[in-house]
């Protein structure tokens, strides 16, 4: 069995060509965009080789192909697919969210501007619905509409989280909800697209889906624990990161909503303006521990992973595949909190 | 034979419920601006029947049907997937051109922000993909590999029509080719999708969607003369509105590619910033007037709609269908030039 980032090599490697040449057709200026999202050039065009992110979602595709006994290779255009649409999503997001960097480098709207991203991205959503139906397989519309239905939970996921910034009270179901489909819905369709590709059968491909969605959970979850208490040596964001940005993160619906005074006192934190000092940051930090919400959303990861790996022994499926689905999954969620 | 109008109402009126339940999959906030933009609702979600449009692709591609021999009904989800596709790329345009007014009413980025905008955007092109491939029509595949080819070519027209506006010469190859992306993709594909469902011959689908390429340049340069010559009473546009934007239209382009001292002027003016007077738009529509801008365009338009009637009449099609089709052509290129 290979590792789990030697698997995460391994795919990049086994999509970037077949990726590259899907992203050759767009017009010269977004695909000079494109290129320089995935890492590929620098602004002014020079080649590069930048950190384009860990490939997460092509690799769940090529193993959930190899789950179901078939050859990774069928999945490749599922496997490119979702790729374009998680990045579509990062390049409309980081405009929405007026992030000025991602991985230590400008982001295309800072760059070149938002109707550059806004094109960027639709471009990038066009092209996976593309590589998916040229593909010819004869699976490849299962595919494009599983990918189509996931496009819109994403959305819906997007949608929610901008909408909570306006909010004073989230529900933790709200929140949740939220997370499964800004997080979930893309690792499920990456986990599940592989085995349709193939022709599975419907209970099989229902696990593989169930199996990411929940990954997808706890890799949330875990996310959110090191946005608040995380060491920034280790996780390479600002310390506080998302409590600084006063995010209704799943830790801060699930003390938002314990009822007690430390709750009222934390709503009015998170609606209150401007930039939060040291101080403050650190008093907040202490009452959400307090309040238990770092062991709440741990137990929940882990509830959630359990439930991840449950899907999994439900179905039959290629061992070293399964074994490798699981070493991935938990290399995901598995970090320093 | 209905008239074109007359068609036009009967196409919308066949789309409208099926477009509305799919628009009720989304989630609620996009759901309301969706529904907004179509005209269904006012921004505070009261009943309203707005004007949503002519609707021409969905007629378009109802026709296509019926002019390969089968029921309009089997392109039902292609002329739904159209007309999404189109409301996409005019949602996203409307923020990208800073455009406040859409049909008399204000665009969705206008009433509800960038984000809302991105976002609807984003979701009605995942709505047009899906509604296509839950056919379950063994021709969806093609047909949805087809719109997004087509999606990439409109993609490719908007972003050559936004870096225009920063150039100070177009060719006016490159101004074909831009309508041909921004205007002409969509109405091909619309013209050519029922037929696809249906499951024509492939000399018959590119007859048909040479036929709604080329009605589209036409329209595009009738367009362009009414957005400078054109009487407001008659357009509903203000006055020299496209001049007024200093935009590289097709006839503008005409005239600054005909290498004489009023292209130089006319290239200097269009590069000129502030809003111009009266008095400076009636002298460059002189300008272009006296370089023969205006017969160009014309001309040319009437070449186009020749080659859209050629193409339909070298195949085999239901003869009711194609003489729909040649009027709903037409009816759309022919207006008070």
């Amino acid at each position: 069995m290979t590792t789990a980032p030697a698997y995460l090599d391994r795919s990049r490697d086994a999509i970037t060509p077949a990726l590259r040449a899907v992203v050759d057709r767009l017009d010269r200026k977004t695909r000079h965009q494109a290129a320089y999202h995935f890492g590929w050039v620098t602004a002014s065009g020079v080649p590069a080789s930048a950190d384009a992110g860990k490939a997460v979602r092509p690799a769940l595709a090529l193993l959930s192909a190899e789950a179901v006994g078939a050859a990774p290779e069928i999945a490749l255009p599922g496997a490119i697919a979702v790729e374009l649409v998680h990045n579509f999503s990062l390049v409309h997001d980081d405009l929405m969210d007026g992030d000025e960097e991602r991985r230590h480098r400008h982001t295309v709207w800072k760059l070149w501007g938002a109707s550059s991203a806004i094109l960027t991205g639709d471009a990038m959503l066009a092209l996976a619905q593309e590589v998916l139906l040229e593909s010819g397989l004869p699976t490849a519309a299962p595919a494009a509409l599983l990918l189509a239905q996931t496009t819109r939970h994403l959305i819906r996921g997007q949608v929610e989280d901008v909408s909570f910034e306006q909010r004073s009270h989230v529900a933790i179901e709200e929140c949740i909800d939220m997370a499964a489909g800004k997080t979930g819905a893309l690792l499920s369709a990456s986990a599940a697209i592989g085995a349709v590709l193939a022709g599975a059968p419907k209970a099989t491909v229902d696990a593989l889906a169930l199996y990411g969605e929940q990954v997808g959970l706890a890799f949330q979850l875990t996310d959110d624990v090191l946005g608040i208490w995380g060491d920034p040596a280790v996780t390479g964001k600002s310390a506080h990161s998302d409590l600084r940005a006063r995010k209704k993160s799943l830790p801060v619906s699930y003390a938002l909503n314990q009822g007690d005074t430390l709750s009222v006192e934390l709503a009015a934190w998170l609606s209150a303006p401007g930039e939060p000092s040291e101080g403050e940051l650190q008093r907040v930090v202490g009452l959400l521990s307090a309040v238990g919400s770092r062991e709440w959303a741990l137990a929940e990861a882990a509830r959630r992973m359990a439930l991840a790996e449950d899907a999994l022994r439900g179905v039959e499926l290629n061992a070293d595949a399964r074994g490798e689905l699981l070493a991935l999954g938990r290399f995901v969620v598995d970090r320093e909190v």
